[in-house]
């Protein structure tokens, strides 16, 4: 099968992937909360129906294109995480119509315009409500309203609560995306026990000022893979423990065996004297997401993929990580690949290069479609981000 | 136009764009040299017919897929910049006998493979040749052979020299890319003076040791716009100059007026406590291609757009630079925008935001399509990267 790959190619070991799935599964249950993964990693309606094959009813997405792409393959209760588009206001009242739809709001504002704009819909799961959540920061850094701001968050939540019929206050919803920045297990446990700790302060206060019912939803792959009890929120929406990345494996998400994509690259050139791989396999395919690794000295590595082994001869499987290899430096088209000299003599001109993306949602959206390491075609037919 | 805006969209005002090729071309006719303009920037057909009605009649491109596309355009002199995918030997006998096909090379290695497999063409320009240029290196040290590997050249040029029918050596090819390292003009004009230098000393070498006759070609976007003199070579290669983008406007390639994409992106929060403008426009749609500039402490700052002003009312032109607003994080949908007081007091939820890419070639690939200032859509209809 190696055979038939002529250009970067992303490979997905479905078996690893439904294996990252039932573990998520099976944690969500076991804390009671509901699993409502987020889709953005893999944009694919088909990989979808994994999700509802393990009992999934709920999603997570980034846009409302691709809200709109998922209500249209069947899913009827959304959550577009991401602070609200006004300009698409359209398509909010398009999906308000078919199905359960959750939106994030972080300012009077836009709360305002919704409240204005929002037409009560007719579906049956949303009696005609659209389910708002206040996004809060509890050290991110990157949007929501930071946690220690009570009168805020207590003043939006009873806006909501008082509104007409066409919303509905859910709780408060939280990524603690600081865990990316972690290099240990113990960092991210203390980030998510923190995170957590500081929605469950906010719920106290907000239900001892009035507010009936407060929901509390967290989501980053690194706390959802590492610690085991959720118990005190209500819902999880990890979405890149799908596939996992260097990213994660660097954090301490998953072990290098859990992976379950990596990019197929064919070799163009070497140069051996700098030992560098030269791979069609470039900014285009792998992003130019990066890695940087402190070394003992404290000077950092950049690093754009790691690579692994292959697998045995014409499967398109690959095997344990190279120690040393890495992808150094990428431009449009090209990567170029560090490795260390008995890997770099054992690879040839015209061979494949088993290049593990430090982020996989990035490198899905790039390339467009997965070929399984069984050699079928998964195609992510997601909507354009352009409206052309 | 403004409000017919929903997603961060790729504007291109075409009257700049048409101002930059008219500019380079007759700076190559200015120098007699052959302008083979590197189509990977646009990926479009459609803007390619500019270059066609401005006489060009040879262009670059990066990867087999895009030479199919361009030829389908009717295209019959495509030169794939890129070092030969062996495992696309069909593609390239298929084009052989439909173009005039130039590849490179930089290894005996994939010359003893062409020689075997390359079928001869039937294309009446290229006579059933395909066209070969040995890749240096001048300094940048990505791909090629180091130019001062005189005798290792000769033997390569040599070699396709003394080959059958189907080869043909047109002479040396070098990328400058290290003048993207530089951050002054005259920093680029002293790349451009050594690389070309070093190309000349080569060819003096070959022709002493018996070639009959070597090409040169270059082809950077900031030697090709800073320097004005390329009488010494034989054919330019710029691409990015098209639209240009904040790093050539940061090392000196151009003026910011003449940078021709920017990137409406809808502001969905504000974040007053830091002066922080979320916008709807991530890494899936800017890419994540950073610029780190150096404060006069030697600090970086990084940056991942700059930001334009809003042209007059609801027109979708932007005008000039804002001064200390710039990109300074993306997530998948996310992007931050540290702005002055004045700029973040006057934008608001809902507006859009013009966001100069730090790399326009990245940033086409990403979006997929052009919305020009004046309303209409150009598609690039190029070939999905995946074999599907």
């Amino acid at each position: 099968m190696e055979q038939n790959i002529y250009d970067p190619t992303l490979l997905l070991n479905q078996e690893k992937m439904v294996r990252n799935l039932q573990k998520m599964t099976e944690k969500a249950a076991a804390s009671g909360v509901v699993f409502r993964p987020h889709m953005k990693t893999h944009q694919s309606a088909e990989i979808g129906q994994k999700f509802k094959a393990h009992g999934v009813r709920a999603i997570t997405v980034s846009n409302f294109g691709m809200a709109e792409q998922f209500a249209d393959a069947g899913w009827d209760d959304i959550t577009v995480a991401f602070p609200v588009n006004i300009r698409r206001i359209d398509t909010i009242n398009r999906l308000a119509d078919r199905i359960s739809l959750h939106l994030l709001i972080e300012s009077e504002e836009v709360l305002s315009f919704l409240k204005k704009e929002v037409r009560a819909g007719v579906h049956k799961r949303g009696a005609g409500q659209v389910g708002i959540w206040i996004k809060i920061d509890t050290g991110y850094g990157r949007t929501g309203i930071p946690a220690h701001e009570i009168e805020t968050i207590n003043r939006l939540a009873s806006s909501v609560e008082n509104t007409g019929n066409q919303l509905r206050f859910e709780g408060l919803l939280t990524h603690a995306g600081h865990t990316y920045h972690a290099r240990t297990r113990e960092e991210v446990l203390s980030i998510n026990h923190d995170s957590i700790a500081r929605l469950l302060e906010l719920k106290r206060e907000l239900l001892k000022r009035g507010l009936r019912k407060v929901l509390l939803s967290v989501g980053d792959t690194p706390s959802c893979s590492i610690a085991d009890d959720f118990h005190n929120v209500d819902e999880i929406r990890p979405g890149n423990f799908i596939f996992y990345d260097a990213t994660q494996w660097t954090i301490g998400s998953c072990r290098f065996e859990e992976i379950a994509v990596a990019v197929a690259c064919p070799v163009v050139a070497k140069h051996s004297e700098r030992n560098e791989i030269v791979i069609h396999g470039g900014a285009v395919h792998l992003s130019k997401e990066a890695l940087t690794l402190r070394n003992g000295n404290g000077c950092g590595r950049v690093v754009y993929g790691f690579i692994a082994e292959k697998g045995h001869s014409g499967s398109l499987q690959w095997g344990g990580v190279i120690e040393d290899a890495y992808v150094s430096a990428l431009s449009q088209e090209h990567g170029i690949i560090k490795a260390p000299l008995k890997y770099f003599e054992e690879t040839s001109i015209g061979d494949l290069v088993y290049v593990i993306p430090v982020h996989s949602c990035l490198t899905v959206n790039l390339l467009g479609g997965f070929l399984t390491t069984e050699g079928k075609k998964i195609s992510l037919r997601h909507l354009k981000k352009s409206p052309f």
